[in-house]
C-alpha cells in the first residue's frame, strides 16, 4: 500500500497515549473536563510556561477552538484580522462569520501578517459604518510551515496593545514551530506576547484535543459557558485531559515535534540539493518543493500526497508533511525514489 | 472512594473500543471522517436499521449533534418545538438560540410531548409576526427516563408529516430505550417514523461519538459542509468511526445498554418493594426514586448520585444512573445499604 | 366606511409633524442622525427627563429596537427574562433568537413580571450548562395595557441591581402609561430605574421612530455600530429627529396620549356601567372588555377590532384601542350602538 | 451657508411625496405593509417591470435590505460574492457576516464583477472545508458610479445561471443608472436577468425606502417572516408605500433621476473641458474627479463634499454627489468657481 504524506492525523495517537487511557479507563471522574486528569494536564501546561494566572481549556479541534474562542472575544460589530492564508478565512467554511464576526483579509505571500498591516488596517476603519478590527488572529507555523520570529512577534504584539487588539494564536501545529530549527520563539515567550493561543494535540500525536490558553483576565470569565453552547464541552472531557496529561509528562510533546521536523529537515535538504525550489520557506513539519509535474507523477505512483498549487506549466508545488508517525523507513524510500527520477531525468537529458 | 452512580459517562470506553484502537493505530486513512473505519460504521448502522438510503455522521457529542441537526434543518424565520425537560431547552446554554432559532416550550410532566400538543402549537402560529414552528424535537428516552411508546411515536409522527414539520430525535440514550421493558419501538420503526435521528455513544460505552442518522431525502445535503463550520469535523474522525464500528459489529452496543437496564431494574425493584416511589415512571437506565431526606443523607456517606428535586419537606427525588460500566457488586452494595437503613428506621420508629 | 378601533398605528402621523417636514424639507443635513434636528431633540429628551448623561438614539420601530438593544447589551451565552406575554416572546418572529440569545418566558396573567420571579430565574439557572440571565425586559405599559407602579418597578430594579441584571423597559406606549390615571412612575423616576429604554413614537402620533435612551454608561459604548450593522441608521435620520423634536417641543407628545387615554376612559366606564367585566385592569389606551359574542358580532356591522381571545362559550374578551387620532365623535357613536345593543337584549330578554 | 454635494439624502423628500402624506394622513389603514397604498405601488411597479409573478416589498434603507434578503436566500453554509468596492463589504458594518454568512471579495478597479470572476471563485470552493458560494451580490450602479452594460449584466446572468447561484442587485441608486447616457440595460431586463434586487426611494426623491423585487418563485416564500425578524416592517407601511406609489405614479421616479444625472453631466463636462480626469467612468450622479489639492482646498471654502482618494502628493479625487433637490444655481456656481480658480491657476503659472 502506498504510504502517505497527505497529513499529520493520518494515524491514531502516540502508543503511550492509548496506553494512559487504557489504564484510567475504569477510574471514575467527573464529566465536562472536572475531571482529575484535565485539572492536572492544565497545571503541566501552566507550569511549561511559567505563569500561574492561566485558563487552560481543552476542545476538540481547531476549528472548534477558533470560533469559540473568536466569538467569546468580540462584541458583535467587531471584526478579525487574518492574512489571506489564514486557516479561519480558507478552510472553516465560515465558521466565524456564522458566529456573526467578519474576517478582515490580508495578503501575505508567505502566510505572515506585519504589524504594519494591522496598524494600516486599523486606520483605514473610521467610523460605525465599517466594522470595528478588534482581534488579530495569525498561526504558528502559519498554513504555509513559516514561522514568525520573536522580532515580528513582538511588533505585532506591541501594535495590538497601541490599538486595543486582541491577538490570538492558532497553534494547530505549534509544537513544529516551537521545535523548528531557527526558531526563537519560545513558549513562554509567546504566552507573554499574546491574550489567548493554543496548543495543539491533533496533529502532533493525539487521538483529538487542543489546549486552549486564555492569558488576558478581561477575556477568561464564563469560557466554560461559550465552550458548552458551541458544543464544545465533552461529556468525557477526560479523553482530552488524559492525552495532554501524556504529552506535558516529561517532553513526550516537544519529543514528537523534534521528530517531525528531523524528517521534514531530511526531506527539505535531499530536495534542495536535488536542484529543487520550494514555495516557502518552511523550517516546519510541512514543506512545499516545487518539482516538474513528471516526477510528481511518478511519486504519486508510490507515495500519496497533495498538489498543492500550480506553478508554470511544467513545475507545480506539492505538499509535504511528516509526522509522530513518519518512519524513517518511509523518507528514506521516498528520498531513494527521488534520486531513481533523478538518475533517469539525466540520463535521459 | 465513593462508588459514583451520578452519569453514565464516569468511566472511559468499553475494553473492546480500546482494544480496537489499539489493533488499528497505525493505519493510514484519510481525515474528516472519510477513513474507511468511519465508512464500515455507517453501513453497519444502516444495515441494522434495514434502510439503505440513509446518510450517517459522527458528530462528538449530543450539544453539537443537536445545534448542527437542527441549525441545519431550519431556515431563519423557524422554530423548534420541544417538551419544557428537554435537553436543547434546559441544559445546552442556549446553543439553539444561538445558531438563530427559537425553541418553543411545551409543559411537560413526565419528559414527553404528545401530538394534541405540537397541533396546538401550530395552530397557534398564524402569521409571520410569530416565528414558523417547523422542528419537533423529542428525546427518547427523554431526559427524565420514560419512553414513546410505539403508538405515541407514530401519532407524533403522523401530525409532523400533516403539519409539514420536521421530527427530530435526540437518542444520547437511545440504547437504553430501545432495550427497555416494555418497549415496542424498535430502531427500524423509530427511524421509519422520523426525519432524522442520533444513536448516542457518549452514553453507552464510547469515548465520544454520537452517530446522527438522516432520513429525508431533503435535509441530506451540503451536511458535511454544516458539521465543518459548527466545529464538528474530527481531523482524525476514525476515532468515532472505529468505536461505531466495534459498538455496531454483533451486538455490543444492544448488550451494553442491557446490561445498564438490568442493573437499573435491579435498583428499581428493591426500591420499589421497599415502598417508596418514583417522580418518573422509567424503564430505562436513569431512575428517580422519592426518598426520605435522611435516607438520602446516609447513602450520600458512601454513593455519591444528584439530588433532582425537592418534593415535599422530609422527600426528595435523586437520580440513579448505571451504565454499560457498572459491576453488579457496586448495585448489591447499594441495595444491603438501603436495606439496613430500612432495618435501622423500622426499628427507630 | 367602518371606524377602526384595531390600532393606535391606522393613521399616518400628527399634522404639526407633517408642517414641521414640510417647513425643513430642502435644508441641507448630515446623513445618518447627525443632522441637527436629531440633535435638538435628543437634547430636548435629556431635558424632560432631566438627567445630562444620556445617550439617545433614533430607531424606527419596535421590533427593531428591541433587537438592536438586547443583542449590543448581551454577550452570546446570556440571555434576556420576559413575561410570558412579552412583545419580543409572542409578536417579534424570533427576531431576538435571531441575533442568538434565549429569552426565558416568565408566566404572567396580567402581562407583568415580579421581582421574585426574576429572583428565582436566576436561583435556577446555576452553571454553564445553562444561559446566564443578564437582562430584564418589560414593557411598560405591558402588552396587555396594564402599567407598573412606582413600588413594583423599584423592586424590579433593586433586584437586578442585586443580582447584575440589565433592566430594559420597551415603551412602545410609554406615552400612554406616563399620562394614565392612577400612574405614578414619572419618566424621570423610570429612567433613573432602568439602565436603558425607549420611548415609542410610531403609536403616539409619529410616522414612525422610537427614542432609545441608554443611562447606563457601560451600555453606551459603539451603540452606532450596533445600529448600522442592524440596519437601523437611515440615511435621512432627520425623518425621525424632527418628528421627536416636534413632539418634545412643549408638550405635544404627552397631550397625544392624554387624548388617546381619555377616549378609551370613555368607553371604558360606559362598558363597565353597562355590566361587563375586563380581561386585564387596564389604564391605557388599549382596554379588553369581555362582552357576549351576539354583542361582538353586532359591534362587528360597525367597527372594526381584534377579538382577543375567547373567555368561554358566549363570551370573548376584545381589543379596543384609541390613539391621538380618534375622533371623539367616533367614541360617541360606538358607545351609543353599545347602548342600542342593551336595549334590545333588555327587551328580548 | 455651504452648498454640499456630499450626497443625494442631504434634504427631505420631494414635495410632491410631501403632499401625498398630507392627503391620506387621516384614511384608516391596515398596518405592515398591507395598507392599500403599499398594495397598489407593488402593482405599479409590476406594471412598469412587465412581469405579474412578482413580489415585492418595501424596506426602509439599503443596508436592511440587502441584510434580509441576502439572509433569507442562503443556507448557513452557503456565502455571498461581491465586488470588494461592494457597499455590503465596505460599508455595512458586517451587517451580512452578522446574519452568518461570509462576503467572498473579488477585486475591482471599476467597482465591477466579471463573469469570469465569479466563475473561477466556484471552481476555487472545491468541498466542506470552504463555503459554498451562492449568491452574486452587485450593485448597479456601483458605489463608483459605473454601470453594468446590458452585455456584462447578460454575462453574469448566464454564469450565475450555469453555476447555481442566485443573482442579487443593491439598486440603491438604481435611477440614476437606469436614466445614465450610454445605459442599455432597461427595467424589465435587469429584473429578467437577477433573481431578485431593489429599487432604491431614499436616494432619490424619497424620505426612506426601498423596494425590494423577487423574482425567482423558489425565494418568496414567508419573506415578510424575514423581514419582520430582522425590524423591517413598519407598523405604518404606508409611510413608504405612498411614496413609491408617488414615485411611481407617471414618470416621477425617473425624472427625479434625469434631474439628478444631468446636473452631474454638466459638472462632468466643464471638468473634463478643464482637462481632468477622474477616478472611474462614471455616467452617474456620483462622479470622482481628479483635481490638484490646492483647487480642493479652495472649493471647500464655499462647497462641501468628500475628497475620496489620494491619487499621488497633489492630487486627490474628490467625490460630487447631485440629486433630485440639487438647484441648477449650484451647479452654476460651483462651476464658475472652477473657472475662476483656473483662470488664476493660469495667471499664476
Amino acid at each position: 500500500m502506498m504510504y502517505s504524506f497527505k497529513n499529520d492525523y493520518s494515524e491514531g495517537a502516540h502508543p503511550e497515549i492509548l496506553a494512559a487511557l487504557g489504564r484510567t479507563n475504569l477510574e471514575q471522574q467527573d464529566g465536562y473536563g472536572e475531571d482529575a486528569f484535565s485539572l492536572q494536564a492544565a497545571q503541566l501546561i501552566k507550569q511549561r510556561i511559567g505563569l500561574a494566572e492561566l485558563d487552560v481549556h481543552f476542545l476538540t479541534g481547531g476549528t472548534q477552538t477558533n470560533l469559540t474562542a473568536i466569538s467569546a472575544f468580540l462584541r458583535p460589530h467587531e471584526a478579525a484580522i487574518s492574512a489571506n492564508t489564514g486557516h479561519v478565512l480558507v478552510h472553516e467554511t465560515g465558521a466565524i462569520e456564522a458566529t456573526g464576526h467578519k474576517v478582515i483579509s490580508l495578503d501575505s505571500s508567505n502566510g505572515k501578517l506585519t504589524a504594519e498591516q494591522v496598524r494600516a488596517v486599523v486606520a483605514g476603519h473610521g467610523d460605525e459604518h465599517m466594522v470595528k478590527p478588534r482581534l488579530v488572529y495569525l498561526s504558528q507555523p502559519t498554513e504555509v510551515g513559516t514561522i514568525y520570529s520573536r522580532l515580528e512577534m513582538e511588533q505585532i504584539s506591541r501594535v495590538c496593545r497601541d490599538l486595543g487588539l486582541w491577538l490570538f494564536v492558532d497553534g494547530a501545529r505549534l509544537g513544529s514551530a516551537l521545535c523548528a530549527t531557527g526558531n526563537d520563539l519560545t513558549l513562554p515567550m509567546l504566552a507573554g506576547l499574546v491574550d489567548a493561543f493554543y496548543i495543539g494535540g491533533t496533529k502532533n500525536g493525539a487521538l483529538l484535543g487542543e489546549a486552549l490558553v486564555i492569558r488576558t483576565e478581561g477575556l477568561k470569565a464564563d469560557f466554560r459557558y461559550h465552550m458548552k453552547q458551541k458544543g464544545a464541552l465533552l461529556a468525557k472531557g477526560r479523553l482530552i485531559g488524559i492525552q495532554f496529561l501524556t504529552l506535558f509528562t516529561g517532553d513526550l510533546y516537544f519529543d514528537l515535534a523534534r521528530h517531525a521536523n528531523r524528517l521534514a529537515d531530511q526531506i527539505r535538504q535531499a530536495i534542495s540539493q536535488a536542484g529543487y525550489r520550494y514555495l516557502t520557506d518552511s523550517p516546519t513539519n510541512q514543506i512545499f518543493p516545487i518539482l516538474p509535474n513528471r516526477v510528481i507523477d511518478e511519486l504519486l505512483k508510490d507515495y500519496s500526497f497533495y498538489i498543492w498549487e500550480k506553478v508554470d506549466a511544467e513545475h507545480s508545488a506539492i505538499r509535504l508533511v511528516t509526522s509522530w508517525a513518519t518512519p524513517a523507513a518511509a523518507v528514506e524510500g521516498f528520498l531513494e525514489k527521488m534520486k531513481e527520477l533523478q538518475t533517469l531525468s539525466a540520463r535521459n537529458s
